[in-house]
């Protein structure tokens, strides 16, 4: 079953580009682990907030891309930038109009 | 520039199976249109909410959407079910790590 998560976290001030370059650099370890979709972003509105949407073959396959050294790397490396308020949700995926299930 | 729309709708005491199936329901106009992702399900702790990731070519593409005749009967036919509470957020996409930009 497909898992999605969806976050949001806090940036201090003037560092959203910053983290948003290092949450989307080039990293294949995380197709390979089972990563269906990882898109970051943000909002006009909100310049001190980023944005993920995740999509991962199981819950399992996120829970072991969190072992990974190189995302292990990036979270340390984008934590001092962050503000520590985290907010989203995950859910399990049932289907989806694009596939015929 | 991709376009995420995040999204948690209530819905009627045991209606959320008959939702789930509303929206996921095969529809190719979707992608056409420029619908890249389009996730559906749902949380074990949290029986009467329904939860939506999205991922569209541009905002454009997603706005589009709601215009076509076959989205608008699916509204149609799940908003009965539903309480009218919505949540989720969306933002504009700024890259992606399975993605070397």
């Amino acid at each position: 079953m497909y898992f999605s998560s969806i976050g949001t976290m806090g940036v201090k001030s003037g560092q959203r580009d910053a983290v948003i370059s290092i949450l989307t650099r080039s990293n294949p370890a995380l197709a390979d682990i089972g990563c269906l979709v990882y898109e970051v972003g943000g909002r006009d509105d909100d310049p001190n907030t980023v944005y993920v949407c995740e999509v991962w073959e199981s819950e399992e396959a996120h829970a072991q891309s969190l072992e990974l050294d190189s995302v292990k790397e990036t979270i340390a490396e984008a934590m001092p930038l962050l503000t520590g308020d985290f907010g989203g949700y995950d859910f399990m995926v049932a289907g989806s109009p694009l596939r015929s299930e």
